[in-house]
């Protein structure tokens, strides 16, 4: 045992019962990018999406970390111009892709990062498009005090049940606020997310539409390789599957009316993936599709740049066992 | 507090005794690529190194876990040819260059990666010469019976005093076994890496050379940006310090006579790089030069895509108290 990891993670059902859970799921931590989804309500809600005619694509790509692959910044840009804006409009900083091969094809054509290779222009450009349809000036859309961060956080504070402090609050890596919230709330929010239980009907709606979309467009979530985008490709609606930064996982199982959140303590992706993985193919019907994908993610094996097998990582047992 | 990390650590003097240390120090880690100094002792102490005329720069690099950057590429090759051999000797395997910059600037001349901008090139063109020294075979110089491995066990096993259970080893990124060993013994080695107290002289002199070879081109050892290189390029032979992978870093304080083996519990380099920087601090005379590169490196600032200040990094309790 090289290395060991340790966390927290709470299963719920809408109605508020903890159906597995293990560590403290009651302290407030960050989820990140994890509840992208959640913030993208208002888009869907507001009749934004409508009024610009945003395509499944362009709502998939607003509860996306994207790897700035091409078609994730076509997709943003197409998202932007719907509302009659661009990149210009952006305040999520550039940066390099997060795909490997996406940064060298680009660094191989003479180009530079835009905003919209930074892994949350979609959900930025679904900021856009909320502050245009509802008549307001983008300009600034990533402070607290802008109409498009009060509507987000409106709808963290109702779908998670939990009352966010005033003020307090962290910058995320794409410089919106980003709130504490225990995982007992988010895995709450999640199983409301899935069935649509404990929302007023139009939020249900949306939820429902921006699954769908995701569903549809598993690849534009993430990307290429990437583990959201594998689970999804093999699971459709059946799973709702979001990392965040910092160790965090959030998810939906619709049929099974739960929701999950969890956190590495220590941050670490390669843990959190192992962890929701296991939850996964604990929760859901061992069926062929669930195996072929959950197996190999919840057993990584680690390979040299010889290609030799030099080690695996392995699910902690409260796990598989914690009830 | 977003992310939390744990992990043990160890300062001791050449005659053995603990002068500080916090959690396990007597259980095996994989010390990684934190002990390819010791690992470089062979090359030296064969006359491997004079036979060829290696310069301090070939020296260097046998000690670096490196970025791949065209400086290193560059002395790798030329310690290859000293011995008139190339990369195709080169048993590491090949990947895109750790220092992303590199990688682009490759990527935009159309070029692929090849072995020697493996991050471990120096050490296995080190391992090559080292093999040729002994009138050996290279080839199959990583497996553990050939007789380059066996030197490099061998000088472990002397310079830490720790007896490397028969059969049991890993099998690190570059393809060459992997030994555990305590912090303890880490710990005592480093600090008879950096004084010579407790080696056979030509092993001290070897010691000592490849510490100067470091100070001299403290560049080489890791790269633009990297830790190993800011604290040597400040203080150069003052301190010896060296990252492993799997958040271990290995140091040794000549001045001081001590030695320190550290491992962060969950692999974290980002949280190995606080402590070993807090404890280089508390041990080292606090003058400018030690101040100038250890403050920030032992709290350093994170900000996000678009600058601003988004948290910072802090040692924990144990690295400021412990005795």
């Amino acid at each position: 045992m090289e290395s060991r990891h340790a966390g927290a993670f709470a299963v719920l059902d809408a109605g508020g019962g903890v159906v597995l859970s293990a560590g403290e799921i009651d302290r407030p931590v960050f989820p990140r990018s994890a509840v992208k989804v959640i913030q993208a309500l208002p888009l869907v809600e507001s009749g934004a999406a409508d009024r610009f005619g945003l395509e499944a694509e362009s709502l998939a790509l607003a509860c996306a970390s994207h790897g700035g692959e091409p078609r994730h910044v076509a997709v943003a840009e197409r998202t932007l111009r719907a509302a009659g804006r661009d990149a210009g409009c952006l305040e999520c900083g550039s940066h390099w892709p997060s795909h490997a091969e996406a940064t060298r094809a680009l660094a191989a054509t003479g180009g530079q990062p835009s905003a919209p290779h930074n892994n949350c222009s979609g959900k930025h450009a679904g900021f856009v498009c909320l502050a245009c349809g509802l008549d307001a000036d983008p300009r600034g859309y990533v402070q607290p005090e802008h109409l498009v961060q009060r509507e987000v956080k409106a709808a963290l504070e109702v779908v998670t049940g939990y009352v966010l402090p005033q003020g307090s609050h962290g910058i995320d890596g794409c410089s919106i606020p980003t709130y504490a919230i225990p995982l007992r709330a988010l895995a709450l929010g999640f199983a409301r997310i899935g069935t649509g239980h404990g929302l007023p009907p139009a939020r249900a709606a949306a939820a429902h539409r921006l699954r769908q979309a995701v569903a549809a467009h598993p690849f534009l979530v993430a990307g290429t390789g990437r583990f959201d985008t594998a689970v999804m490709e093999a699971l459709g609606e059946r799973v709702f599957v979001k990392v965040g930064a910092e160790g965090v996982f959030c998810a939906a199982l619709p049929e099974l009316g739960m929701g999950i959140a969890l956190k590495c303590g220590d941050g670490a992706t390669r843990a959190a993936e192992v962890a929701i993985a296991a939850l996964l193919r604990r929760l859901l019907p061992r069926d062929e599709a669930a195996e072929r994908v959950l197996e190999p993610l919840e057993n990584p094996v680690l390979r040299n740049w010889n290609g030799i097998e030099v080690g695996s990582l392995r699910p902690a047992e409260a796990l598989v066992t914690a009830a």
